[in-house]
């Protein structure tokens, strides 16, 4: 598929469809059917409400751990875990019939893995196996968010079949970790993938040719999934494995979250990387940042981040509680791996001891 | 974009959009909205029936020519002109109001150019003027299919401008004459191109990147529209323009018109080409005519097709009243039109003489 945002929205739809048509058998045609998500979802923060302007769906059921974060700092806000997911159904169906809410009919729970916009957390992989179990129960379909699906699996220690198990249907991008140039892949049974092959071609899905994207994601998917078969590579590059990309970063970030002059202008979200990814929030503006950031550049030749943005400061505890007023997303891909480890702790030491000039 | 069918809908919601906010200012909110389109439109034929299943829009009114065939021999269906655009409106104002029929509210009117499902011909220049002022009195957008839009150009001898100037909207494809691998263009005032934005991120069709079909379309772009303009042209290979294409195919076409063998079992539709492009009727079946095509090639090295389809048998005039079995598109295309007038003729003129012994 062209992108992920199609991919999820036609697996939205075959899952809706397959509700609804269950339903009429029980004369309940007139509700209205959507899905359930993490309130971190791509779906609610980057698609400009997609789910209601084209899919024509009710607000989903958003599954919210927003108010538990570390009430220390602010931040630490954690992944969709079982208890989570019990809870927004229960609170579901406790509503009244009245309410517009509990007329909802949830197709499908999205669970993305790992949780992008809170540092690549994981939902633990007990309670996805046990999501699993509730939603077969109440036959729901239980989709993927899986734009990083192999760095989940590195980051549980299971194989890409493993971490596919529970899934109906699971979306994948290429051009993330895998390093593609665009593309996505949408998973499911043979029924659900005729049925999207008709959606992708009302969605304009179905181009003349895919072939750019579809070599380069092919390669990417056989260099970083074939990482330890050397057999299976044809290509002089070697690529490390995501496991070796988060144990690089845990060792990273242990040192520098022991370190006096780091500690104090600095945390990271998660404390310890369940993926390749995380989090970095920081004690001082975003000129301030990016000032720090220019000097480190010129004492040490090191650039420590590209990108930095600000927390929406009103009423955001990490802002309120812990001060934070911008954060990063650090990321440990093909291109920043081969850097000795103390590459990255003379340029995060350098950056916290100018920023801590600043203050 | 990344094609034309996502191009299209883009642009059909947008338009009823907006025509349906005007509407509710009229207290018809309740009204659906729908458009209007040939009946040979890409949208009714290739497309899942989008429009219902992912537009949520009631079934296209439908301007119909296919009983207007030539009653001689079935075929030479006309395009919409202005006189089938105006019928078509009256009889919906004719139907009475429990009509479901009669409660539509058109958004938006689709006039492909050329007619691709017909041969390639084109609504007279003057009937598509005097379209675009009826439905600008009717406040109904006007939008344009223009896949082959530049070829139509080239029929109508206008410039782009000119003939891009009565629409509201077009879109515009790359792979087909332009020669690119892939890709798609939706066109308009800026309001609509800022809709049009918001809804590509809906689709999924913003992709990380369009640069491959990007550079292949400016490309093809340039080398097919800035023809004689040798300046601007870095490629070393001379594109021959649409009008010499349509002109080197109309004089084929003429001489084969003429010639008794071939004028017993072949017609062509339009029988003047409006473009680059026409259809090839044969009086045979399809078993028959790729045996007359292979045999042709061993007698000239000369393969006068690569697909032909069959005319759908049951109460199609072509057949019935032609006994045409099949057709088949032909167009003169780059990969073509560098051959001699002779090698058609006289490959066209052996397939007809292999045909007779067949039939």
């Amino acid at each position: 598929m062209p992108s992920g945002v199609m991919a999820q929205n036609i697996a939205l739809l075959i899952h809706s469809k397959q509700k609804q048509q269950q339903q009429q058998q029980d004369l309940k045609s007139q509700q209205d059917v959507t899905f359930a998500c993490h309130h971190t979802s791509h779906l609610l923060l980057h698609e400009h409400d997609a789910f209601t302007h084209l899919l024509q769906m009710k607000k989903p059921l958003i599954i919210s751990t927003a108010n538990e974060y570390d009430k220390t700092n602010g931040i630490h806000v954690p992944p969709a875990r079982l208890e989570d997911v019990m809870h927004t159904f229960e609170s579901l169906e406790q509503q009244g019939e009245d309410n517009d809410d509990a007329t909802k009919v949830i197709s499908t729970l999205i669970l993305e893995l790992p949780h992008r916009e809170i540092g690549g957390k994981c939902t633990p992989w007990d309670d996805v196996l046990q999501i699993k179990q509730f939603l077969k129960d109440q036959n729901i379909a239980f989709h993927c968010d899986g734009a990083r699906l192999v760095e989940a699996a590195a980051g549980y220690g299971l194989s890409l079949p493993e971490v596919a198990q529970p899934f109906d249907s699971i979306y994948i991008s290429f051009y993330k970790g895998l390093d593609s140039i665009a593309g996505a892949m949408l998973l499911g049974n043979k029924d659900f993938c005729d049925e999207a092959r008709i959606w992708l071609r009302r969605f304009g899905g179905n181009l003349y040719t895919l072939l750019p994207y579809a070599v380069s994601s092919w390669d990417g998917y056989r260099k970083h999934t074939l990482v330890d078969d050397d057999d299976d590579m044809t290509s002089t590059t070697k690529i490390v494995s995501f496991q070796e990309k988060q144990r690089k970063l845990t060792r990273i970030v242990q040192q520098l979250s022991s370190d006096a002059v780091v500690k104090k202008c600095i945390a990271f979200d998660p404390p310890t990387p369940e993926t390749n990814m995380l989090h970095v929030y920081l004690k001082a503006s975003k000129e301030h940042c990016e000032k720090a950031r220019d000097e480190t550049m010129i004492q040490t030749n090191i650039r420590v981040f590209h990108r930095i943005r600000e927390v929406f400061s009103k009423g955001h505890p990490a802002c309120d509680i812990g001060n934070f007023q911008c954060y990063l997303e650090l990321t440990m891909g093909d291109g920043n791996v081969g850097l000795e480890d103390d590459v990255f702790l003379e340029g995060w030491k350098t950056f916290a001891s100018c920023l801590s000039k600043l203050e």
